[in-house]
């Protein structure tokens, strides 16, 4: 059986979030989400919500996410898609579930008018970099993310 | 002199893509920038804009850039900003409009309660590390960005 690609909605929530923690312990970050079931469901729900979410669907359970939003690239002067999570569990990879949300991403992306989808992959993570090459992405070299946040963030606003 | 900084209007738009084509010409890309006044201005002003820009302005000359959206993280479950484009006239480097931009950032992040800024330098641009280290940046280890577009984003939709 193939998993149903659909939006998010409210009632999908806790389980948005089980599979966000289920991403952060695959990426050996099991502590590191602070959202909660209300925060995601502001986010995703709120009014002027600018953060969306497709959802995989298997006999009526939750069995993947992609959450995502729309960037900006002043080189193309369109928007694009940066797809900030997405999972399938172990139990369903290989069925198609992952391709079947990229391609709703796709999708998505034409229909807006975006030049691209892009996100990151940590750098050991060689299943998922077969998986995005396979689906016509490549890794993006020569750019360096950068990052100021938490007291160094609070120093530079004072 | 130092630069004032102030929020983007729509009479600076021509400025902008100037400094945006001067940032492309500085990144050995001259000709990738494809956005249009008309683009600009549309992004940054037009009904339900997302992008929104800062500009320095000395002598009444728009003398540096930053173009940023808000992004969001699952796992701090807060919205962050994203730092497009950063760019300073080359002949006022060194006179603190690079980082009276970015504390501009600062103190709208912290308005906003995001988490962070994030941005993405080119590997081989060390005056901006020097500069992005000693505002509080560091980089980000660990991550690969990767990318689909173009035809092999038609293809995914398809």
């Amino acid at each position: 059986m193939k998993p149903i690609i659909r939006d998010a909605r409210p009632a999908d929530v806790a389980d948005i979030l089980r599979l966000i923690r289920a991403l952060a312990t695959y990426e050996r970050e099991p502590r590191a989400v602070r959202a909660s079931e209300d925060a995601i469901h502001q986010t995703l729900f709120g009014a002027g919500a600018q953060v969306f979410g497709h959802v995989a669907e298997l006999d009526g359970s939750i069995v993947g996410i992609a959450i995502w939003f729309l960037n900006y690239s002043t080189w193309t002067g369109r928007p694009g898609i940066y797809l900030e999570d997405l999972f399938v569990e172990e139990s369903i990879r290989g069925t198609g579930a992952g391709r079947a949300l990229f391609r709703a991403l796709a999708q998505e992306a034409l229909r807006r008018g975006c030049a691209r989808i892009d996100w990151a992959v940590l750098d050991w993570n060689r299943p998922a970099m077969d998986f995005y090459r396979a689906i016509g992405g490549r890794a993006q070299t020569g750019w360096q993310p950068w990052r100021i946040d938490g007291a160094a963030l609070e120093a530079l606003a004072a």
